[in-house]
């Protein structure tokens, strides 16, 4: 049995094979997540017609969809996309930004699991509840207070959605319900930066085009992301400075400095 | 009869309460718009879909709207999140970019102020003299010469409108017409850098959800706003880094600083 | 005969003149385009609504589009924006981002280059190859290898299309076919950062929006934005600092700068 992959050997896919990663996604951090899959090697293509999302899932090897800033028609082309990458067979990362925030949300949602097959799920706490059927307090697209053990909120949702879980958080969750890994790389201004969240998922996506076994590729992009995340604290003054630095830090990684911080287990 | 609350503690009472402020905006300053609602402490979210607007009203504590890059899609959404705010009573600020910069933004702009109840109208003074009827030479989205005396039209605009109008420049003026504060915090750069009318707009929204004299509310989002500004520009080598500071300092705000400098009449 | 003018000389009339140029451009961009034109001194407008951009087009002075994240409507936005433009006798840019990614692309570019003149065609290798008829593979918005000689490749668009033609790269190509410039400002990290493509169509509306021979304003443009981008890389530490840097040089350019380190040719 061959070893599983390092982080930083995956890194070195995304940078060699430069991967086109498809989004369609909202219109507040569409730069930011654009920039993170740019920053780790790949080639992003921010896409949302619903005419040519069939045409550009032809020349990707993963689709980014998210929420965040939905419409009956984004979600549409979302819908299209997905279809399209299922056909591809590339795999598909849905960032469930603010779910549990409005009717709409939690109706799309649905509409988009159970339309097409997605492989990753990613959010925080409070949205992985939520798609749990638990009743959450939405507090928008920050994450509040749950009911519950995350850990096994997130497997509870990767068994039923037959799906990878992605649980964004101080400590990141990631689960096929079969394995489950921890990553405890960040830093606490992560949280007041518009965006990281969706940038996590653009980081998601670009590791699952280069690496089939998604568990394991969502985990190495979330210690990709973390240990950036750390370096930049370093570096910054305040939220705008420390995304600025978390996206230099992404571009920079190195091998020595993933495996001397790497705090993945599982 | 109580001391008004100063600067730094309506600043406080944001960080506390995290208030969510609901944006329907633009499509160029979106993303700067929530990391200055984020990084004063506020939860910003930004949903322009017309089948959410009503709901996420019911999760907000303050609403803001901008017609920037308005469509009358986004326009009828704005709409529908206004009364959805009014019949919440939570404050709603009207950042109107660009009015007078072609017929859509005059006509939208009448039928947002008539059909809903506008808390606190900001601009700059080119697009505030237009408000009152004047003709305005328009620049687009920057502010132009304009006749007549700032102050005056700012306060017959708020007592025709019955609302809190705020003219950002060099000098702030907001008026509610029977009282006006000046703000002469600030720096030159502001008028180099794209969107800082937007993000004090956002910075007004994160202040009106905790503090109910919209006036005092907004005057102390741009006491802020303008400190961090000055902070700022200690800092920046041009506009770009100049915003980046500009957020940083926003977050990183303290008593003394505000104390220290606050420039705050009327 | 007069002299043409320098390129320090013509920065200085952006900034003298400061023209409003309207962009009907893509979602993850608009910010970097709006400030890089701000930062060269232009005034920027983005007006996507097809209900005002012939209005808009009464205050500019040049036109730019792009087609990075098109949808049928925003094409139709486009053609009427240019359709302005021309009756208006300013400049049109189009920025032909994406162009071979889908056939929507390629059949939305067909209609806009034959539904208005189109003063100024902008892309890189791929896209501009692509518009010369020939089949590319695409690699999304990125440049990937093309057949044959990119400077045969421009000129034979420019003529077929009786436009300026621009190819960005490591080396820019400007020509109208019967004149042809090369400019190799830049720094290699440009290709690492999402969106300096569209920048520098921004930066070359700015100056087609005060230089009659667009020939010249786009050759003039890309040696600012290349001497820029070679300060910007002398302070970066990544994309993200670079792209700071990159705008905060755009603002600062001084003549010596420009005089010292320019590499026009032709």
């Amino acid at each position: 049995m061959k070893a599983a992959p390092s982080v930083f050997e995956l890194l070195e896919r995304v940078r060699q094979r430069s991967p086109v990663v498809h989004h369609v996604t909202n219109w507040v951090t569409i730069n930011d997540c654009a920039q993170t899959a740019k920053a780790l090697g790949a080639s992003p293509i921010m896409a949302h017609a619903k005419e040519e999302v069939a045409d550009i899932a032809q020349i990707a090897s993963a689709l980014v969809i998210n929420i965040g800033t939905l419409t009956p028609e984004t979600v549409e082309s979302m819908r299209q996309a997905a279809r399209a990458a299922n056909e591809r067979v590339i795999p598909v990362v849905l960032d469930v930004c603010g779910a549990g925030a409005s009717r709409l949300r939690d109706q799309k949602l649905q509409e988009l699991l159970t339309s097409a097959m997605i492989d990753v799920i990613k959010g925080n706490v409070s949205e992985i509840a939520r798609l749990s059927g638990q009743t959450v307090r939405s507090r928008g697209v920050d994450a509040g207070d749950i009911p519950g053990e995350p850990i096994a909120i997130a497997q509870r949702v990767a068994k039923g959605r037959d799906a990878t879980v992605v649980v964004t958080g101080a400590v990141d969750i990631i689960t096929d319900a079969h394995k489950t890994f921890l990553v405890r790389n960040g830093h606490s201004l992560m949280a007041h930066v518009v965006g990281t969240g969706c940038m996590a998922a653009s980081a998601i996506g670009a590791f699952a085009a280069v690496e089939p076994d998604l568990n394991l590729a969502a985990a190495a992009a979330l210690v990709c992301f973390g240990v950036a995340g750390e370096l930049a604290a370093e570096k910054a003054s305040g939220p705008a400075s420390f995304k600025t630095a978390l996206l230099d830090c992404l571009y920079n990684l190195d091998r020595e400095t993933i495996e001397r911080r790497h705090m993945l287990t599982g």
